[in-house]
């Protein structure tokens, strides 16, 4: 473990540059005329996982765009670890809003910044430098290590539970590990053990069958923007609780224990608010804003739309008003369950004024991982190795469904370790991911993998 | 007036072949494009007016479009009336729903369709028709006429009012006479004796600075769509009442014997919901529908839009939201007031979580004109004389502010004498209006001037 992480040490600022490499080809998922970007970075990146001498270095196909998939089995008695990671990135639009080339990345302020940097290209880097580091100083790494790089996460990874279904022993392994997630805070280390799942809907309300004019018909033909404002309105009670019957039901709640971890992260509730621009936070009764964001099911209206949006007046009275709406689930609750009991709810409250049209967009999974595993402690003992404290346990808010997938079809459940900060701007311009926590990602996996291959 | 009656009936074909011309000339007065049209227009009919033999006729300017002044004076002693109208018209788009070109007029069926022909070139037209019915048959109208036809109408009649303030002593009458409303209903003569007012306001409700992510956010920021949405539920109370305090105050309530009226009035509710294909009609508590839409205040959203309206799902929890909301007032309200008594409410009643923007956008006065004026007995003799039975007194739920400019600056009540349809699609492709009812038009304008040339 010292030499692998000696050389890193040594050979970092080549590692930078190789990550720069990596960024340059543009590989956005969802934009097709970049179809063949994200084929040359699949294949950039099985040539360097090739080069480091891996014993099995493979392009395999999908219905979409390609996984890259490597092993190196060392040993059948040690413990055998599943890297996941994705090489696509989001699209760089607004370009105009980017202070330097979103593929051409440029160190400034110890920040390395290009489309992809921390979401996920330099975090799935930090893998392949951290087996690098081993294979150059001591052979292979101490445990069998099989690696996933998937090219459709930021278009929903449509295709990779079939893949999963269908490789179960190709993948078979004691644990994930995912570098995909945040820091709790900036030199405030922490691993992951809980994510919230999604539930994603549409709703139609139409009154009258064509537009109307307000002067003719308002006060006696109900307004479908009047009534789905009625219909959000009445979706949260006084205390910031959501009305749906049973949708508490199948919540996971909080422990004790784990309340008591959450009141002791480092988190200045206002000075969060502060920084999100906005005059208070609103949260569901009994829970800090910290358990609302991460361990509390929620119900957000994505969007809005109706009649006339243009400068100035125009009275109509519109046919039909749409919102999507979608809930962040916590672990327990299921998409296809929510989904149910949202759209038995609409049903149930729609008034007789109008049709309703309920439509089910979306849905994933959330997770919640055993924090008291031997992959846990070792994670957390090699954080702790890097930044000389124990990380925090945290949840997360966000979704991330595969790792549901990997606990549903492998059997696996996931180590979160990773070194994003909320501030990289991922999906937006500008993204960034700073050195020193490329850096301190990739001391933490070599660390990782020493003490995990330790346990078994 | 027989033999005007006589005239008009010999002459009918050529009035609307006159009239095919007048609405060939695209006066869209909201297109700079079509400034020059609508110049060409009032010159067309300030030519189409000398040639009948008026004493009077300009072209004068305003800021904007121009209004054609014309009038004949008889007899200092007899009563004098002020005829209102507009040749300015709608856009025609959209063109492709149109079955006919728009400034192409064609007879179909007994309708003359193209934009204008109702609103309200065709009704402006039967004024200067029955006009040329005396002058060609006996000399002059039996009472003093003056003709204001403005080109502004459908951008607001904003030039209007200064120039009723500018040029009252010219624009002195008894009275107004408006065409520019419909019939109650197709061969059910009617006069409309109330008009309904409008303030029209926009709302924006913003939380974060800046659309944020809704797994990282949700929970705690709360959302401007929902907040915004509980704002407009509450603005209506169980029994559809609107809540902004003070609201009522001044509403002008409908006498017993106007209710009885409205009751007796040949309209069928539940066929009128079925055309306009709503499953069902909402109306304050103890009021009909046709009270509701003609003779009670109303607040409708006209619009509304937040976050993300695209295809499928975007977890987005945005930064704000803004709704189009306005309010159809009755005689007593007036605009001003209740602006300010809205902005007090949402003032009041914004959450703590959002900073609000309030803007008001537009206003107009309702009117409420005498029933039992001498002129109203001679309207509603002159449309029994033609129609064989007596008209309906009527409210209309729409807006006409020209109206309360000319009780307020002029001192003048106005009689609306309208022989349009809803269903002649004014504002919308396929606009028609019945040569029938321009023929009962004029018939029923000669007959007016003769009648109410006797009452002095």
């Amino acid at each position: 473990m010292d030499k692998a992480l000696a050389y890193t040490e040594q050979h970092f600022d080549r590692f930078v540059d190789e990550l720069k490499d990596f960024l340059r080809i543009p590989s956005v998922s969802t934009d097709s005329r970049h179809a063949g970007d994200v084929r040359k970075t699949a294949e950039w990146l099985a040539a360097h996982l090739k080069v480091l001498g891996l014993s099995k270095v493979d392009i395999m196909e999908t219905p979409g765009h390609p996984i890259v998939y490597a092993e190196q089995m060392v040993d059948a008695n040690a413990p055998t670890i599943l890297v996941y990671g994705h090489y696509d990135v989001q699209p760089p639009d607004p370009l105009e809003l980017w202070d330097s080339d979103p593929f051409d990345p440029q160190v400034r302020d110890g920040n390395l910044y290009a489309r992809g940097s921390c979401d996920d290209k330099g975090q799935l880097f930090m893998h392949v430098k951290a087996a690098e580091s081993f294979f150059k100083t001591g052979g292979a790494p101490p445990l069998n290590v099989k690696y996933i790089f998937e090219g459709e996460e930021e278009i929903g990874s449509k295709n990779l539970p079939a893949f999963l279904e269908q490789q179960k022993q190709l993948l078979d392994a004691d644990v994930a590990v995912v570098s995909d997630t945040a820091l709790f805070g900036s030199g405030v280390p922490s691993i992951t053990y809980g994510l919230r799942g999604l539930a994603y809907v549409e709703v139609t309300l139409q009154g009258p069958a064509i537009d109307l004019h307000s002067g003719v018909y308002g006060g006696a033909i109900e307004n479908p923007i009047n009534a789905l404002a009625r219909m959000i309105s009445d979706l949260h009670d006084d205390d910031h609780r959501i009305t749906v019957d049973g949708f508490y039901d199948s919540v996971i709640g909080l422990t004790p224990e784990e309340r008591a971890t959450f009141a002791s992260l480092p988190f200045d509730g206002e000075e969060w608010v502060r920084e999100v621009g906005a005059p208070h936070s609103k949260t569901e009764k009994g829970y800090t804003a910290l358990e609302g964001t991460t361990a509390r099911p929620t119900l957000d209206c994505n969007g809005i739309w109706s009649g006339f949006t243009g400068e100035g007046a125009k009275t109509v009275l519109p046919a039909k008003a749409t919102a999507k709406i979608s809930c962040r689930l916590v672990p327990g609750q299921t998409p296809q369950e929510i989904t149910d009991k949202l759209e038995a709810h609409f049903h149930k409250h729609a008034p007789d004024t109008m049709k309703l049209t309920f439509t089910d967009l979306h849905g994933g999974h959330g997770a919640l991982v055993p924090t008291d595993s031997t992959a846990m402690k070792a994670a957390s003992d090699a954080m702790e190795g890097v930044y000389g404290e124990k990380p925090y346990m945290v949840r997360c808010g966000g979704s991330i469904p595969i790792v549901a997938d990997f606990k549903r079809i492998l059997g696996q459940d996931t180590v979160l370790m990773g070194f994003g900060l909320d501030s990289d701007a991922i999906h937006s311009p500008n993204e960034k991911f700073g050195l020193d926590r490329f850096r301190a990602g990739i001391d933490s996996i070599i660390r990782f993998m020493s003490l995990y291959a330790k346990t078994n």
